[in-house]
């Protein structure tokens, strides 16, 4: 089997720890396998590189901050291959340059264009397993480039996908995707496999285990993603695009908390008022996520809408600079807010899911602020400090940590 | 003008001392010149990764050493472009490969064979100062090599020659070249030129302010080498091919604490005894300097020679394991020796320097063991703890601290 793993830094992190994964490779290498392995740079590398940055320019220019960053994945796949050379094992480090990983132009945010696999190809033929760069790529420029959050998972499934890999594996501090986050809800059960559309769900739901760059690039390539731990054997989850098992009803639960809530009050009842509203706040590259339009007092609406924290402050800032235009009364926003969810592919032929959600949550004494849906989600927003008792509540009445009962 | 300039290690080592830099830099941009600079790694960094290399691997393949040390210099010259933003001067740093540093495949101790300037003329055009990582290159795999000691002197004397500069600054710890080290001899005096061979004599003897693979690069494609301080605005040394004052008879004195005397005794006087010995060392790739014969008792010679400190154990293994061979009867060492040179491009037509040098030590009562002369050098060999008083003794004699005496 030719197979793509992939390891973040915390598997990197010092000596004893690559020794670790250099044991797994060669394990791995033994069975008869091809292997290409992505590292990550070690622990905080990154960190403290960028920390060296700052202290010269708080606002370095892009290119030369990926020229910078991009030396950390460089000494984990060095060191990464002195430590097979050690064990006995053939290996070869190559860096975005060398493999011919090419991408846009964009610096710190770059899309991988396409891979040159020749190179690769020859080091498998010469037996090596291959030790490659994460998060980093060349543009058109001959320039360093890196691919953003994630990127280091995205490198390892396009690598997958221009090698015609028989699987790539993720290997990260978890076990799995789980039906709930573990820390939360006590019962959460790991989960064998899930689709690649639950799988991007639950990561834009912030279950942070793989960046849905990767999963849409996994989904569009058919590259079998397997989700494992770095420090066991265990089987982990398979993210693939249809499951063999029967489709589960729901197969996890999700919070997010980095979401806050602005209602703006009043606004006339004319048509094209929602799209000034949202049209300025897209202009600014501000998300919105949820939406509520409610009939307001004496020919006027509400319009309510979440987005990420860190665009709150912005986007009170522009409705207030905009408040006549937009004729909007009054703003007010509650900070104290999370988004759970339902993810699963068998809900969209299922109208009872929501039903049985909200019968959770009602149980549970929570009161649902906004509701949202999609043909494999149902969100809903609370209050922030009611997030966990209404994570195991929902978790509880679908039965996820049961691993017989699939409905 | 078209200069290159090089800093090391030291001069990076901190945000501190990369904003001197760049202020210097900058000053020089003002002042209407286009700016190549080569920079080492920061302070320790080389070091540092080392020392994590060998706590995986105590023998990791040179290949993979390269890979991981050059990232060293890289995060210089991103650092350095950071801080030349922040002070408002356009400038990009690039690496090895994105300068077209072609070398050898030898890693660890490779040679440049050509340098693409192609983007380095083109940023140069764009008005950028252009930042290119020292003592790096590629070779024909595009694999990544290292140059070796004195490595990033060697790029930016390479640069300046495939560049055509005007001329090559190498900046470091000292205000430029002397007329003997000035820890030792206390009226030691800056010189404000030499020519290629004097500062590769004296490079050889010690005076490490130069690497000699620089000095020899500069001198075959008649870069105009500029040593100066980077803490100060010293004129600093130029070396060139000739000088433009009155060639001074002895420029320098230098001493080589590097070194152990051999005796092979009782060697039978036949031909061929003396390529034998130094045929053996040879293939073992043991450099001898200082070569004296003398007729011993009874149809034997006597030889006795110096080797590198570091190389002595292996010599007096291979002398003792042949010694029937080599009909040596007895062999002999001493590590307590030092080697004291004069060194000056005028010496050459001038037979009085030998004997002037002789003098300074007869009259400070030391013993001279053996004596070695090249057209610009005499070198004796002495009790290493007298050679301070040596260099003392000869710079004095030749009148070396006085600057308005060149004779």
């Amino acid at each position: 089997m030719l197979i793509v793993k992939k390891f973040g830094g915390s598997s990197v992190a010092n000596a004893e720890k690559i020794f670790n994964v250099a044991k797994r490779l060669g394990k791995s290498y033994d069975e008869g396998n091809e292997i290409v392995v992505v590292l990550s740079a070690q622990g905080d590398t990154t960190d403290e590189l960028i920390a060296k940055a700052k202290e010269i320019n708080s606002k370095p220019s892009r290119r030369e901050m990926d020229m910078l960053l991009s030396t950390g994945e460089q000494q984990s796949v060095a060191l990464m291959s002195m430590a097979l050379e050690k064990l006995g094992y053939p290996a070869i480090s190559l860096n975005a340059y060398q493999v011919g990983m090419y991408t846009t132009s964009t610096y710190s945010n770059a899309r991988l264009k396409n891979i040159n696999t020749d190179r690769v190809q020859s080091e498998l033929e010469r037996k090596n397993i291959v030790l490659i760069t994460g998060f980093q790529g060349m543009n058109r420029f001959d320039d360093i480039t890196t691919l953003g959050r994630g990127g280091s998972d995205t490198t390892a499934v396009a690598l997958a996908a221009a090698l015609k890999a028989d699987r790539c594996e993720i290997y990260t501090d978890v076990d799995g995707i789980y039906t709930a986050d573990p820390r939360v809800v006590k019962n959460a059960r790991k989960l064998s496999e899930v689709t690649y559309d639950e799988m991007l769900e639950l990561a834009s739901l912030g279950a942070r285990v793989l960046h849905n760059r990767s999963v849409e690039l996994a989904k569009k390539y058919h590259v079998e993603l397997v989700v494992r731990s770095s420090l066991n054997y265990e089987e982990g989850t398979v993210v693939k695009e249809v499951c063999h098992m029967e489709k589960m009803l729901v197969s996890g639960v999700a919070t997010d908390k980095d979401v806050s809530r602005i209602s703006v009050i009043g606004v006339s009842d004319e048509p094209g008022r929602a799209f000034s509203l949202f049209g300025l706040l897209a202009k600014h590259k501000i998300n919105v996520d949820i939406i509520l339009q409610s009939v307001g007092r004496s020919g006027t609406k509400d319009i309510t809408f979440t987005v990420a924290r860190d665009h709150l402050e912005e986007a009170l800032e522009l409705l207030e600079a905009n408040k006549e235009r937009l004729t909007i009364k009054e703003i007010v926003h509650d900070e104290n807010v999370a988004k759970v969810s339902v993810v699963g592919a068998g809900m969209v032929s299922n109208p009872g899911v929501a039903a049985k959600m909200f019968e959770a949550l009602y149980d549970a004494h929570i009161n649902i602020q906004m509701i949202s849906t999609s043909e494999i989600k149902i969100s809903v927003l609370i209050e922030e400090d009611k997030a966990e008792t209404a994570m195991n509540a929902i978790h509880d009445k679908f039965q996820l940590g049961n691993v017989n009962l699939r409905r």
